[in-house]
């Protein structure tokens, strides 16, 4: 039997110092904390081939664009967008009721707070109360209440020379005031709801004053108008999770070429929340679920596919 | 008489060595067409400053922000705005009618060539014009009427890893369609003013289809406006040519630290043109020069600062 113990033995080798590299790609490797599956391997797959010269699907650096949405793909959304939150905080009538809010007193509260300041102000308002402002479930910053598993998304394509944006139905001032410190991503690469702005001078100083009216709505087919304002150029990857991110990701399919379209779904009511076709935020309905199917867009399971939600997990 | 003439020998050494040294920096150098002189030795002066990381007004790569108006400070616009050439071009009754035209017929004329289709067809049209028409006076196309020292600025700038931005009253699109080749300014980083785009499917594919409105005006106050909406950061310096580039450089100067403001001034007849506070185009009016004076906003003379105007003529 000496010559099966050392295939034994062979194999044995073979199959540990496979699980070792398996292992350490895992540690060092793109995506540590993505579980394997069909959805990562797609991601990887992906990024190898557009970077691949001799591939019939290669791109350049300069058109490796890449957008997120925000709310609900790159950080919590429930059980209200965090900026509503922001919002309310600061008209005391309406601090902790956004269960009871219709979406006039959410516009009117974020058309109050939003405006009659100098852009500055307002940044450094919303830094004051993201650095002490706590969300009652996890106990944490709102800051840190980001995805894990997507950073590292964001990381691996800008190692890739991807340039990667943020395309969110928010805000843009307010995410610019954390985008670079907690996604890297740098403010010129913030596209959002824009609010007008007004250059006055006041004690001969020019100021940007925010007034109370809105430039555009990134949102819906407000994406594909953001990214063309913006970028000029079409995405190759483009990651959502709602009906809002829906004319996103068909613009991106629209495009020559190779394309990868994701959409977050939110199915882990334990680490996180599961919700989609009946949730008033972030709402995933049941014609998005069928586009998705039909169009070959991946989706991603929160509760299959990350093995930790939020960094502070690890 | 030997030491005299071991110092005459001395000395002759030194100031030849001077000479050379001087002729070999300008050969090899920043700015090779630009003539010595304070408005050279103001860049370089600044560009030194704000990158030296003991100095007390270095600036990090990544707020190093520079901005340059496109038309008269970086490529002709006499006796007409190209754009507006290009616009007039494909309208049979104006065609070469500039003269006559009101401030309306001009609008009328920009919003019937720049809408009703996508984005991507009006780029196309606009490609073949380049490529096929030549301006009268010089007999070259209107891509290599652009100016040789500003191109070595712009190029300066980047090799010290600043972001190079073009923030133009001109149309964002028609920019765009000739920025990344002739300036290096990828589209991305092209400011300008905007028409509004529609998202509709044709085929059952999506299309922006550019519509005959403005989304808004990047010139006067709008281009601090545009810079806060597209970058987010005040520039640190500013290139213009004429009255709509005051605010712009007013908001540059505004922020804190060093900060480098300048203005082409049209004084060359004879190599281009020489106009300024009675031109229709590129208007530089004498409250503009007062202004400039006042705030030390370094006035760029063509005739004297510049070597050459165009690339073709080094």
């Amino acid at each position: 039997m000496k010559p099966l113990r050392w295939v034994k033995a062979y194999l044995f080798l073979l199959t540990s110092t496979f699980f070792l590299t398996a292992h350490a790609s895992d540690i060092n490797g793109p995506l540590p904390s993505w579980n394997e599956g069909p959805v990562k391997q797609s991601i990887i797959q992906f990024v190898e081939e557009v970077t691949n010269k001799n591939s019939s699907y290669y791109v350049p650096p300069e058109d490796r664009i890449a957008t997120f949405d925000n709310d609900g793909t790159m950080w919590l959304e429930q059980p209200m967008y965090t900026e509503v939150i922001f919002a309310l905080d600061r008209l005391p009538e309406w601090k902790n009721q956004y269960n009871k809010l219709t979406i006039q007193a959410i516009h009117h509260a974020m058309a109050v707070t939003h405006s009659g300041m100098s852009v500055e102000d307002f940044k450094t308002i919303e830094k004051k109360w993201l650095a002490t402002t706590k969300n009652p479930r996890y106990q944490r910053y709102y800051t840190e209440l980001i995805y894990q598993p997507m950073l590292e998304v964001m990381e691996y394509l800008r190692q890739n020379q991807f340039k990667v944006y943020i395309v969110s139905g928010g805000g843009q001032d307010f995410i610019r005031t954390y985008s670079e410190e907690i996604y890297h991503v740098p403010i010129e690469n913030v596209i959002g709801t824009t609010e007008k702005t007004k250059y006055v001078y006041q004690s001969k100083q020019p100021q940007l004053i925010k007034v109370p009216e809105i430039l555009f709505i990134d949102d819906n087919e407000g994406k594909p108008v953001g990214i063309n304002l913006f970028i000029g150029k079409k995405p190759i990857i483009a990651f959502g999770n709602s009906d809002g991110d829906r004319q996103m990701l068909e613009w991106t399919q629209s495009g020559q070429g190779k394309r990868l379209m994701l959409l977050v779904h939110h199915d882990d009511a334990k680490r996180e929340y599961a919700y989609d076709t009946k949730s008033k935020v972030g709402t995933f309905s049941a014609s998005l679920i069928k586009e998705a199917a039909k169009n070959h867009w991946q989706v991603i399971s929160m509760k299959n596919d990350w093995k930790v939600i939020f960094p502070f997990e690890r």
